[in-house]
C-alpha cells in the first residue's frame, strides 16, 4: 500500500527481495486519502501485506485494520502508544521510537512467532535477520542501553495516564481542537478526507500562501517552532504526539486563531 | 585476519558477499598472539584486508598498521579515541560508540571517498550502503540524536585532556600499571604475548582457579564489578578504556595485591 513516502520507501526496498505488486496508490492526490478497500488490487499468492498506518507528510492515517488472510506488516513509527493496537491481527509490527516510544536510535519490532524463522536469501545481512534478534534476546548488538532506560520510564508514565485507552482519549481530544479550528476557519485549510485525518500530523495550508513564512516567523516568536510543512505540500505541519499535552495544542489554536484575526 | 571472535564474525558475514580468504588465523593459541606479519597468507588480488586492532576477550591487539597496498579495514570499535591513529593510512574504519565514544547505539564509519560508492549487488540494503549515508549527510534514518549530543561532549573532554596524544599517554600509563602488577605477582598470570598486549582490556587468569569465585565476590563488595572473564578464556576480564581515570586503575591493583596477599 502506497499512501505516502513511508509506504513508497518501504516498497522500493522490498523490490530488492520480492516481486512488490501495489495494491493501492494515492499519489494521484497527493496522499491526502486513503483509497477504499474494496478499490485494492491485492495479489492471490502474497505473502504479506505492507501499509503505513500513519504517513507524517500529508498526514494521512487508517483507522481501520485492513481485511484479509495475508500477515499484515506495518510500519507504526507514527502510531505505536498513540492508542490500543490489537497486535494479534498483525504478522509484523516496526516502530522508530522517536515518536511516541523514546529518543531516536532505537527501533520496536513485535514478529509473529512463525514469521520470525522464514527461509531467507544467504544474502540477507545477520543484523536484517528477526531469527538473529530474537534468538539473542535483542542483544546480537550491544543494544542502545540509554535508549531502552528511557523507553521504559516512558511506558511508565503511559500507565499513569491511563495506559493507551487513557493515551487515545487524550489524542483524540488534541486532534479535534486542531482539526476544529481549522474547519471552522475561512483562513485555514486542511487538504485530507475527514475519515482519514491522522491523529498525529495535522499539516494544514492558508489559504493566503503569501503569509506562510509571516505565520511561521510569528510563531517562533512566540515559542512555537519547527512548524513548516514538508515542500511537497507546503503550508504549516503540526505533529501532536504522546509527548505534546493538549495545552500545548490549546495553546497552538489560541495563536493560529490570533493570526488569522490579525491578517484578516 | 581472524585474531579473536569479532574478526571471527566479520568474516563469516563477509562470506555473505564476497569470497574470504584468512590470511591469518590466531585460534590455536587461543588467540593470546597476533601471527607475525611475515607469516600472513594474503592473496594476490585481494580488494582489501579486514583486521581488528583490538580483541576484547583475549586482550590482544595490533600495536602497528599492516603494510601492503590493499585498503585497510579495520574494526577500531575498541581502539578509537585510544590514542592518535593515522586515518590516511585505512581505507575503511568502523566503530561501535559504546567504548571510547559515547553511549551504545551509535557507529562512527570513516569511509575513504573512492570507496564509497563501490558497484554493490542488488540486495544490498539501502542502509547498508556507505554511499547512503554519505548522500543524505549521515541523516538517511532519524540519526541517534542523543548519542551523538554525548559524543560531542565526550570530543571536548578529550581534547581538555590534551586529545589523542594525552589520551595515550594515560591509557599507557593505566596499562602498564595494571600489566606490571600482574607480572610482578606469582598468584596472577595473563597469556598473551608482551607485545601484542591490549592497553584497553587486560584479561588475567588466578593460578589458583579456585579461587575466582571469592576473587569476584569479594571485588564486587570493594565496588569493583563485571570483572568476570568471558567463558572461553575464564578468569578475571578488566576493561579500562577512556572512561576508567588512572587512579580507578590503581585502586584496582590495590585490591587484587591485597587479596593476593590475603590468599597465599
Amino acid at each position: 500500500m502506497v499512501t505516502g513516502s513511508w509506504g513508497k520507501k518501504a516498497a522500493n526496498e522490498a523490490k530488492k527481495f520480492c516481486q512488490v505488486n501495489i495494491a493501492a496508490d494515492a499519489s494521484d492526490r497527493n496522499f491526502t486519502y486513503i483509497p477504499a478497500e474494496s478499490s485494492w488490487q491485492r495479489s492471490d499468492n502474497a505473502a504479506y501485506l505492507h501499509y503505513t498506518p500513519n504517513e507524517t507528510i500529508a498526514g494521512v492515517e487508517f483507522h481501520f485494520v485492513p481485511g484479509g488472510d495475508v500477515p499484515l506488516v506495518a510500519d507504526m513509527s507514527s502510531t505505536i502508544l498513540s492508542r490500543p493496537i490489537d497486535v494479534s491481527r498483525f504478522g509484523v509490527i516496526y516502530a522508530g521510537a522517536q515518536k511516541n516510544i523514546g529518543p531516536a536510535g532505537l527501533t520496536l519490532v513485535i514478529v509473529r512467532d512463525d514469521l520470525i524463522s522464514q527461509d531467507l536469501p544467504e544474502s540477507v545481512p545477520s543484523m536484517f535477520r528477526y531469527a538473529t534478534h530474537a534468538e539473542n534476546g535483542s542483544m546480537y548488538n550491544t543494544p542502545p542501553t540509554y535508549g531502552w532506560y528511557l523507553a521504559g520510564l516512558v511506558f511508565q508514565w503511559l500507565k499513569e495516564l491511563g495506559g493507551l485507552e487513557g493515551m487515545a482519549e487524550i489524542n483524540a481530544r488534541k486532534a479535534k481542537l486542531l482539526y476544529d479550528a481549522i474547519d471552522n476557519s475561512s483562513f485555514y485549510e486542511n487538504p485530507v478526507e475527514v475519515r482519514n485525518r491522522s491523529w498525529m500530523n495535522v499539516p494544514f495550508t492558508l489559504v493566503n500562501p503569501e503569509l506562510d513564512a509571516e505565520f511561521l516567523a510569528e510563531a517562533e516568536k512566540a515559542g512555537l517552532s519547527t512548524l513548516k510543512g514538508h515542500r511537497s505540500v507546503g503550508g504549516i505541519r503540526t505533529s501532536i504526539y504522546n509527548a505534546m499535552e493538549p495545552s500545548d495544542v490549546a495553546r497552538f489554536v489560541e495563536f493560529a486563531e490570533s493570526f488569522a484575526r490579525g491578517n484578516r
